[in-house]
């Protein structure tokens, strides 16, 4: 079949590769119809995430099933369904709490050896185990350009705010606004925020916030703090989310909080850095750390989605065919796309 | 002052009383500028409520303050402010947990010597003891007759679904389409809820629920069970909001819950009364009771309010002089009102 | 093999069976080292609970690994293994909420066709379905007839403490003093309660309560509201237990606990029944109900167990063969032991 | 009368100042019986924490109410009480929610103007502003020396373990057993830890920890990880307690942590510091910070030492008349005490 493999940094191909096969009894196979470029594939591009050459990459995926192991009981051949971008076993310490993102035995679509060593989704197929706990049927009338996001871009904002136990009412702020902050400022609104405000100094991605029901606010022409504090009484936000993953922005979010107020730190942190943990615990903050627990979150999300709750639509920016992802991703790499969708 | 005064059963008048006066330093004297007939103020007018004849009654208002106490620091003279439906003192056992509604000190507007002997709002000024707790300053955009609901009934239907422990992307029931289920529904789909049906046999609140987003199910033309059914793969609802209170609705909510599911019970219950414990054993249901904690979410709703994420608007029926209020109590027991709004 | 059959009310016999054969993947099979009688076999053993004549009883045990189906991880030939008294797929709508005492496809050891159709534990051998999530090792130094109580009664005393959501330093009632209701003594100990009634009218019972650190009340020689009010500051509890499951314990339940307190039905309610909901309602009560979720706790229960702080071993008053579950059961059935444990 | 001033760094001087006097109706005056010398008073003494030569230090303390203002109702002069470390409005957004330890009036004792320019209680007697919310009466049984933990030392090692979501059953680790952290173990073992493991470098800290029931861990003596690791099943720590506050505590901590653990950092932070963002990320901790809410958690704190499940008496090493205030001050200095009760 055919499908995007990783060569070396800023280097991506379309080539052949060996259809996958059942090994396990709870394995399905999935015909890809739509697959998504996304932030994280930007990593591996980048180099930053170290994978084999060769392997195949992309982990948002929705397609029909087309066989299913012996274990597998909640789909079936000719489903339309979507992909969670990481498998769980379900009988782990961490899947008995529903704590599916730590499953001690996950592997995360095209993410190389270290990660579990599983093919990539930006393929004619893709092989899918623990099928019952990885995949969902998606509901008839939803376009799967839409589906797709629920297994990774919008599960992340939906658990962005969900995590951070916003109570309605509360006033949040979301700190970058790519895709998965844009998704938490819809979860946000959707969720019973009484104010959203939403940072960034990109104008388009402000303007696309706004839309969604948030105040724009402009990272180097406002002055935050005083933007919330008046809208705040003084206090600060009760939520904030950090889509960035970066230092100055945790340092931000800290500021931003009001005492006893959550900073969810959603996006990637991979190293040190300095703290500003003096003003943190002044505050008596909470952070809360980590990726999501898409496969804990799917129901809801794809539930939200169908009765128009949540709606990822206005992020899909492009639609390429698979044999043009090269161009994809340079065309992401730019910062010219929100998301694109390729199709096989 | 004039004030309405409770004098039989179906007999209220407007009568000539002492003006309030500050009696402690928590005290504050608001001179009223809007004020609601509530069904709970029904219960007093068919005699269900025993009070003594000539006792002041109702108990949602907004007006603006006259004068304060020595203790008072939240409010001052001429702020506009709106006030909830009962005091607490901030300071027992329950108020230290947050259960402002069963504060040990608690007294109830308008309700007669057994709670708390308190002078109704229904009047040109009313007294408020714990002035900081039971008022809030209005926002300078909002209506009075808006901001009269947070009091009341919008911090009812707020606390039936986030006292129910709605997660966003649950399916809600609201059973009883009054003015407290019909702000449960709002709350609801503002609170993410995927889906709200709303339960009634009067097709004009069916209409208005319908118009908040909630999918209408005509008690008796409806086949209430098969359509939860059909939307929730046969498990039924998350959360059920009981917002009748009787038997018959309590039934029914065991009924249309699913298995781990929430049954909010919001309605009033005074008595004795048979119940499918049975039932809700066997599907593990939580059955919460009582009525709403509005001091503790009333900043909450005020916020909400604000933000246009909650309206009650469309509830407010008719306008009325308070002087006519004999007559705003005959038609709300007529059941042609939603909200009557009492102008001093 | 042989195994201990129901024949009709009060009849049972230890009769040859056909030995367990693996059908799916997820199975396992043990040979039963010690299973124990329960008040739930009472149910079948008084016909109130209807199953086959012939069936296979029992549902507490603990064994050692015989074989495993290719799905199965968690367990292997030779591990000393205790049970869950029922099963789960650990991917139902349920399961992936952690509600493994309601997963849809869930059966139950030695209840009939109705509860999953699967052979008991009072047998040389049982199957266990899904057996990653139905059985956990047990730790070397843990006895077998101790390691016995995780799976069912002590896991029911843990859930009926911990979905009340006790809070440490709480007040807590526990009304019927059976194996249940005296682990759950234990759990409200073991967990922060300051204060801790054991109600019941057996005085062994009382003592036993006692010696696990509870103020024993004589259900008829106490006047308990008055103890409970003198321990309280007038204020009720915070936490009651009904670990009975009738309408009177009920009602005590609704009358000892305090405003906004929690009554956990953890007793078995079958039927419709009076319930004093205007009592609960005025109180603002958490009516929780249901058996519990021993899948959930099971690990934790273990922990416990291990570090001595739950230890059931005082509940263990016989020990008889597994040929003379006859006399076990009439002997259970006039009260006589808390717990017998059969030995094949 | 006589108290206890500070002067300069390593200077406190027991001296003559004014008696205090009532100010406000919901003022209270204490005639101090016991008052405790803390690790936060070290900070003063060393200088860390600016405050104003001649200014009256010291928070914990346990006396009887000579006078009360008109608006206090829940102590009366004779009453035996303790007091809280700080002091609460009981009416602003935070203290409406909870959240006393950051209420917007609060008033910390002894520390200066700028935690509220209130004496403190190393006095013959202490004004309490808002006594209402900031004091409690001592169960007759109790001792003066024991109640007075419940207003700081044990309040946060209670606070530290509650607020970190202990479920029963859990792994908990505590880093740093200085008063705060041995409670922290007792809070542990009392609500549920199935495992505490205490961790320092001082062997009689060890060695106390260890008669609480804690493992003990010698920082530089044990493989820390090593230890955790073969109690957990590889997976580390649910909750970890940093009873530090050094980023070192703070690193030691993340790694001992499971995956979706949380870190309690108890122990203060007071500026920017390099934190292991990557590995709390891959981790998806939660990090808690800020200091206790003494006033939330003041009457279950109270509760369970009545009941003798928490017991602080042996961290009380010393006691003093409060005019060796100075000798005092410098045997805590030199690390000899727990605890000094100083006896006006």
């Amino acid at each position: 079949m055919r499908a995007v493999t990783f060569q070396a940094p800023f280097e991506v191909r379309v080539e052949e590769v060996p259809d996958p096969r059942i090994t396990a009894p709870g394995d399905a196979i999935v015909k890809v119809q739509a697959t998504g470029v996304c932030g994280s594939d930007l990593h591996i591009y980048h180099g930053r995430v170290k994978i084999e050459p060769g392997f195949v990459i992309g982990h948002e995926f929705v397609g029909t099933v087309l066989q299913t192991g012996d274990h597998v009981t909640r789909v079936k051949p000719g489903d339309r369904v979507l992909g969670c971008f990481q498998t769980a076993c379900g009988r782990c310490f961490f899947c008995l709490r529903g704590l599916f993102h730590k499953c001690e035995h996950s592997r995360t679509f095209g993410h190389g050896a270290t990660l579990g060593d599983l093919a990539g989704s930006q393929a004619e197929q893709v092989l899918v185990p623990g099928a019952d706990l990885a995949l969902r049927r998606v509901p008839e009338s939803m376009a799967s350009e839409v589906a797709l996001f629920a297994g990774d871009v919008m599960g992340t904002g939906y658990h962005a705010v969900v995590d951070a136990g916003l109570t309605p009412g509360d006033s949040v702020g979301v700190l970058g606004l790519g895709p998965v902050g844009l998704c938490a400022v819809q979860a946000a609104r959707a969720f019973g925020a009484a104010q959203v405000f939403a940072i960034d100094s990109v104008q388009a991605r402000l303007d696309l916030a706004q839309s969604f029901g948030a105040v724009p606010l402009h990272l180097e022409e406002s002055d935050l703090r005083q933007e919330v504090r008046a809208a705040t009484e003084g206090r600060g936000l009760d939520v904030v989310v950090d889509a960035v993953g970066d230092p100055r922005a945790l340092e931000s979010a800290i500021r931003l909080a009001r005492k006893c107020g959550t900073v969810q730190a959603i996006g990637v942190y991979a190293e040190r850095c300095e703290v500003h943990m003096g003003l943190a615990w002044i505050k008596a903050l909470r952070l809360h750390t980590g990726h999501a627990n898409v496969i804990g979150h799917v129901d809801a999300v794809l539930a939200l989605m169908q009765a128009g709750r949540l709606d990822p639509s206005p992020l899909v920016t492009h639609h390429l065919p698979l044999d043009e992802a090269a161009d994809a991703y340079a065309l992401y790499d730019r910062r010219e796309a929100l998301k694109i969708v390729l199709q096989p």
